[in-house]
Order: structure tokens, then C-alpha cells, then sequence
């Protein structure tokens, strides 16, 4: 299982050294901004929007009103709420179109992207930078992998999306901290019923 | 398409038979428990489900807390809450299961069911009947509906469904004119950003 | 419950109305793309994604390969597949961009819509007009409701979304002729873990 | 930042141990087994849902037939097929239902679980441990996070889950290099309308 246990290796070093260089100002702004809204929009499509649900399931855990964009019950974004949009390249319509209409009503945009110079950079009041495949990043993931044909083994948005998933789950750590929020307090809110 | 709007001619005369038979008190409880409890949970699978989430939109248009089971943003049922349990058979797992824990916090169940005699019976506060294909009801789709080999081409649950959406959105007019709301007061909840 | 079953009769009696005025040889022309393709895909939002959603299920029931567009596990479009989109404006942004790429690949569009000068409309290759709130189809939905505040009770898109998907279970019937079908052919296909 | 970023770095640590850890064997039959069905089926509830739905959609781009269980074209399962069921604890109640049905028409099970000594268990033909917080991988985890009040910040099943993903990720690795497939080959097969 050697392709297997190196890929996994290489994802992980790899989303260490981006998360490492993720600026803290602005992951600092994304905690703010989180716990002043009225509620938090989350959209994204794909992968990202799985990674978005997962962060979304954690952030009503610690007690936040939180939707999820196309969920039936999800109502009209006002301008005391903020939306987390999620894209790795910031060109995906759907989640474009969020952010433009976000910023229309005077909310505000934390972008979770791999790419600062796209159409969702207009409208991101926040910016997580998830930043793949930079030189230093991807000789952490090279350093592990198998070499020869074997050095992209991580299709599409795969380091993306893994990265980005793994940030979030630190920031739930990050905000259990801040609000002295314990296991326990989480679990009181987990569905009971599914 | 003699097929096609004869089906649909009996369907729409099955529905209304049906509807008309609801006992108009259990409707009353299920408007009440509605509006008395903090958050409305909704449960079903198939394409009861997608009746139930059209169901969720509109309660939330109305300006209702609403969550379907299942939904990542979903928290624990509370004793102050309702769960409106959605099944033809009154017996589909995922259904009786959320019942009996809804039950088991001292919260409501509210039924919607072709089955009074099922599981879901047994947890249920309000019982909204749509039993189809009662003699009375079987008499008005099939005048409708072509004779010999096309009497059935409403697979299924297809009856339960479209009837149990007919009678969700006549329920939907009560509350607006109980609750005084108009068209517009529902718009300004609706997603802006889909 | 005068109010919900004046609406719920007036819903029917509109769609009945409405439904029959539906070209038939675009219903003959949308039953052919759909058995002529290799798989179907369907796109709508909110809860015309619900019709569509219910109508998907009849289609795999049927046999047919089909695919919502936004499930994790639908494929790229080819140019031997069609897909339905579904939108009462015909303006839905998500639906006309999925059309727009649909052409682009040289697939066909089937268009449920209301409005047949919409962005959709130059993308469809099949319409099919669910013109809601027509002189003749209003006033049938009117004479059955209760006069004065009580005449709209049937917010935003629900009178489109319940004559589609009434429309579209009729549809299910025709194929069942058609293709010789009976329910329990169906039921063979129906998912037995939910 | 320093809570976010050691618990990121605890739990790739604790996820890189636990992956070791899981019997090479078990994994190849799981390889096989995916090859030789007609179809996947994957289920799961919560958090484990997304990931399981994450992988669904790589296992599409590699050209298998996918279904989620619970999506509305999902079909019946027959004895030629599989289910990926995951679920830490290996008693949420939709996975182990899914399971005993899948056994019952004579598919197999490839259990993706935390507790092999759980009612899971029963029904599984594969077994891949995602055994957490044993006491080698806790030591990795702990060695990472601070000390004191901070040393559990990853709530519920957070270390199942992600190191689920990160296992799957690879796994998709060793798909790509066993079945000769590029990066490009799976673009091929990825929606291109969301």
C-alpha cells in the first residue's frame, strides 16, 4: 500500500505548510466576523461544498445559526450575516453569484480560495487563503509521494479540498478555545434524530 | 395524451376526496402545535421527503424555525419543539425511528400517514389521515381514468404524495389568512442566493 | 377549513386547465428525447428541484439512467443525453447556465417553464409551457377560492410547481403504457435501503 | 494561532498512525471488490455521509457506477453490487439497516468503522479499522496539541472522519495507478454543470 500510504503522507505535510502560511489577521477577521453575524450563510459546490456542510455541522454545534446555500429552509441572506465561500479556483458560478449578492445586501464575504486574482476576490471582505501546489508546499508533497508517474496522485481539487477541511476542523478548535466550549457543550446540539 | 390527463384528472379528484376527509380537528391541533412550538422538524424519505421539504420551505417563508432531519444545520429536537413525520405506510424505519426519539425528549409528533394502524401510530399526537384508495376515493380516480389495463399508473406512492403536497399547500393558505400574511411577507424570506 | 380546501380545489382545477392546454406534440417530442437519450439529467432550484427530484426517482424506476444535476455522483454531460430544466421565470440562473453548457456540449434541453420569453427559452430544444395564472386558467383556481383578501393564497411558484408535478406523474403513466410497464416492474427497481 | 494549527497537526499525525495501522489485506479486498461490482453504494449519516460522499464522487470520475444512499435515483441494491458503510461507533442505525439488507440480498459489505465490536460488524465482508485515539495514535495527537484544558479539541467523531478521508484520498491513489488512469481521465467523467 505504498502509493496509498505516501499520497496520504504528502496531502498531510502538504496542508501543513499551507495552513502554516494562511495569514492569522485575516483568520482572526473570519473568527470575528463568525461571531458577530446574525446567522452564516456557507456555499460552495462539489467536494468544497462537503467541506463547507462539515464545517457548517460544527459551527450550529457551538451554537451558531448557520445555512447552508440550497437547503430548503435556508431563508433570504441579510445584511447583518456573513457568507464562507468556498472555490478553489474562485471561478465557480454558483458560488459567485452568492458572494455578488451578499455584497449587494451589505453582508459580508469570508473566501475560502486557492486563488486570489479570480472573480470571487471582488467581493471577499475575508480572505483564507488556501494557496496549492506552491513551490514550498508541493516539495512537502513530493518529498513523500512516489516519484516518476506517480507524482500527482491528488486529482482536481483533492489538496484543496483536504486542506481546507482540516483548517476548518482546526478553527473549531480555535473557537471552542475562544468561547471556553467543552466536547460536551457540542454534543448537546448534535442531532439525535437522522 | 388521454393517458396522461386522464391520470391526472383522477389523481387531482382522488386528492380532493381524500382531503375532504381529513378530520378538520386533527388539522386544527397540527396548526396549533405549529405555531406553539420554538422549532419544526421534518422527516421522510423518498419522494415523502421532498413533499415534506417543500413543505419546510414554505413554513419558513412564513417566518417558522424549520429543520428536515437529515440536513447537515440540523440540531437536537427539544421538548419544545414538533417533528412532523411523514410515511404512506407509517412504517418506513428512518421515520418511526426519529418518532420515537422525538417522543422519547417530550416533544410532538405529528403523523402524516396513509396507515393508522402502523408504527408510526403509536408515537403520533396528530394524525393526519390521507388515506388513499378508500372505496369513495378509488371510485373518483377511476372515473377519471382509462379503463382495463391503465386503472393503475400511479406507481407506488404517487396518490399519497400528490395529495399529501395538495394538502400541505392548502394548509399553507390557513396560515396565511390565520396569520394575516401576504405574498410579499413570504418573498422577502425567500433565498436570494440559490 | 374552508380556506385550505377552496385552495387545495382551486390548485387542481387550475392545473387540470393548464395542463391541457400543453402542446401535445411537445409532450409526444419530450417522451422521445427522453427514451432516445443515454441518460437524463435534471436541474432546477428550490422547489421546483423537488418536482424535478420526484420525477427523477419515477424515471430511474422506469429504467431510464438519470442524474440531478448537483448529486455528487453525476457525471459530465455528452451530447447523446438531454436534460430537463425545470423554472417557473425561466430565469433561474443555476437552470440557464446548466442549459447554455447542455448546448454547448450538443446535448438537447427540455424547458418546463411558465414563461416562454425567458433566457431558457433560447436554449430549449423542447418546451413545455406550464403557463400558470392564464385569463381561463385563473379564473378556474378563482371560482373555487373564497373572494376578497382570500384570492392568492398560493404563494411565489406554487402553482407552477404543483401543475408540473402533477403534469409530470401523468407523464410517468403515458411511459408505462408506452413501454408496457406495470407497478410491479417499478417496484423491482425501488430502493430497498433508505 | 497556535490552538488551530497544533490540532491540524495533531490530527494528520494521528490520522497518518491510525492509516498505518489498517490491515493491507482488508484494503486489497476492498480494491477488488469495488473492481469486480456493478455498482458502489455508499451510506452514511452526519459528517460520515460527506465523507463517504466525497469519495463517491472520485470513484464516478473513475468511470464505476455510484450511488448514495438516501439520493433519489438510487436504485434497488442486487447481489452483484457492494456498500462502503461508514460509521465510527458501527451502530448509527440507517448505516447498520443498509447493512443487513445489502447481507440479505447477498451483496457484499465493506465496513469502514472505529468498533469492530459493533452490530456493524455483523454484516461486514471488509473491514477497514479506523481504529482512533488508540494509544499510539493518541501519543501522536497529544505530542502535537497543548496541554492541559486543550488537549481533546477535536469534538465527536472528528478524528474518524477526517482520518477517513484522508484514507480514502489515497485509496483513490492506488485506484489511479492500478487502473493506469490520469488526473485528465478523471476530468473527463466531472460534471460540467453545478
Amino acid at each position: 500500500m505504498d502509493v496509498l500510504t505516501k499520497t496520504t503522507e504528502g496531502i498531510t505535510k502538504h496542508a501543513l505548510e499551507v495552513i502554516k502560511k494562511i495569514n492569522p489577521e485575516q483568520i482572526n477577521l473570519m473568527i470575528e466576523k463568525i461571531i458577530d453575524s446574525d446567522a452564516i450563510f456557507i456555499v460552495g459546490t462539489g467536494r468544497s461544498e462537503l467541506v463547507g456542510k462539515a464545517f457548517a455541522m460544527r459551527l450550529m454545534h457551538l451554537g451558531f445559526t448557520v445555512y447552508v446555500v440550497g437547503d430548503v429552509t435556508t431563508p433570504a441572506i441579510n445584511d447583518e450575516d456573513c457568507l464562507i465561500a468556498i472555490s478553489g479556483s474562485g471561478e465557480t458560478k454558483t458560488v459567485t453569484l452568492a458572494a455578488k449578492t451578499t455584497k449587494d445586501v451589505g453582508a459580508s464575504v469570508i473566501g475560502i480560495t486557492g486563488n486570489l486574482n479570480s472573480t470571487l476576490n471582488e467581493y471577499m471582505d475575508v480572505a483564507i487563503n488556501i494557496e496549492t501546489k506552491t513551490k514550498e508546499a508541493w516539495k512537502h508533497y513530493t518529498s513523500s509521494v512516489l516519484k516518476g508517474d506517480y507524482d500527482d496522485l491528488t486529482p482536481m481539487g483533492t489538496l484543496f479540498e483536504d486542506t481546507s477541511l482540516l483548517f476548518l476542523d482546526g478553527l473549531i478548535a480555535e473557537f471552542m478555545v475562544r468561547l471556553s466550549k467543552k466536547e460536551d457543550d457540542l454534543k448537546m446540539r448534535h442531532a439525535i434524530i437522522e
